[in-house]
């Protein structure tokens, strides 16, 4: 089922961790699948698509095999969503995951890991298979029966 | 994945079939996973959500792989859901995917196949996977993310 | 408010009556507010959208000065909707407000109540005001915040 | 209809207005209904109920009768949800209706205006009628088709 070629997911660049204390990297995280939800506090698709599916993906696979990742790639409102703002928006919508503040990048106000993963915007969900690799990348909405057919293959190809 | 022992789907006993000329069988559809949405047309966690779900499974997945089968599983207010009032409910609600109608009973008032397979209830979803065999029962609601993943993990063993 | 000539509502020509004794007529209900709300019991937009409305309706305003009465007005399906499917479709849908079956008519299929109010589909919302004359006819879907003024406008003339 | 005694709605005290060039005041809309809603840019309650419902209301009754007012009363998290902060989320949720920012308090974290009405959280929606008088105050959710008549009221009131 897997004989194309999937590049390798690249490192995140991270500036501050959330509702985590260890930094998580792809390392640490080598032989679980990864669900990355890369948002921002201010996207309302974000807010009312995205954040609660990642949710759902936390509550119904185990954290043993399956890791949710949260990174917050702020592209554009800089001034209004600094990482004190992100810290009050994680507590307010319940958000428990780890979540990432992605590094601030150069002149065209990208952060590094979203300009690295090459994200057109937020929301985008990425699959990372336990080898570490790229397996999914979805910006806007995708409907949990897919995603969950999508995230059972990568679990069980790890398995 | 799935060492252990996994009874043969029963037969089906179906007084008539809509949408579809010639009558499926367990037998004709050897080689797919299929999901089996039993239902009756004035349930309304049914209309809500069981066969919602059930249309995006047909829309999600492949019908080379994987088939959709509704069955009219009437238990309750018999004279109120005859198969002149489901083709009617058939067509205002778009079901397109095959629907059969339960065999009538005996003295219970539960229809045969509904009994064979031990239903409680409606709405209930069956998983039988490609060599025939009953995998998940599902009675009442069952997540989408959840639904995609028990899909998945069926079509990867058949293929 | 109301210097504008309204015509008055044609008599309901009901065949059999669900949830009350006493069959209720305009004459009856003088003094009251109406919300008719003209159903199919197969009919997806009455299921998800008129009849929980008509619920909530009911459940907002007082009974002394309002009256909610559904009609269920076949104009298609006919063999499909009958009285004794209507009667299981209330009780599985926990509709509690008295509902009349619409007389069948002539040529047309058109029941008669249905013919004589102009209504072009289901659902249709009708307000009656306490007077007895036709106020409103909203033919598909109404937003409870204008429905909810349009009522309160006719409650307010009626005190 | 409004024998009661109904008290002044108190002053507004903001810091800073957003959508609108001139302060609207209590005397400046006189003659208007007012809707006045008091939310928190990081509160999951105003975001998907309070705020969607008062977009609402300004599609569905005319500018010249009724005003709607957002007031942004931060109680808690002050440094996450300062005006610049909440510049980018109106932009972000399309909310175009006049929206002040409640001036800062005293010891107790409250801002004044939500003081001075006595508010209890967020979201509330406070109804002035169009001599300036309180009317309704509703902390959490109010149902639009209730909302809707309210409104419709004190529209007829005013009229």
């Amino acid at each position: 089922m897997d004989e194309a070629y999937h590049p390798r997911a690249p490192a995140w660049e991270v500036e501050q961790w959330f509702n985590i204390d260890q930094a998580p990297t792809l390392g640490s995280l080598r032989g679980k699948v990864i669900v990355l939800e890369a948002f921002q506090m201010l996207c309302p698709g974000c807010v009312m698509h995205g954040l609660p599916q990642a949710g759902r993906v936390r509550q119904t696979f185990p954290s043993s095999k399956l890791a949710v990742i949260g990174l917050h790639t702020v592209f554009e409102h800089h001034a209004a969503m600094t990482p004190t703002s992100l810290q009050a928006f994680l507590h307010e919508y319940r958000i428990t995951f780890p979540v990432g503040v992605d590094m601030p990048g150069g002149r065209d106000g990208l952060p590094r890991t979203m300009r690295a993963y090459g994200m057109q915007g937020t929301p985008t969900l990425i699959l990372i298979d336990a080898k570490g690799r790229l397996r999914q990348h979805h910006f806007g909405q995708v409907a949990d029966l897919a995603l969950g057919a999508e995230i059972a293959e990568l679990l069980i190809e790890a398995a």
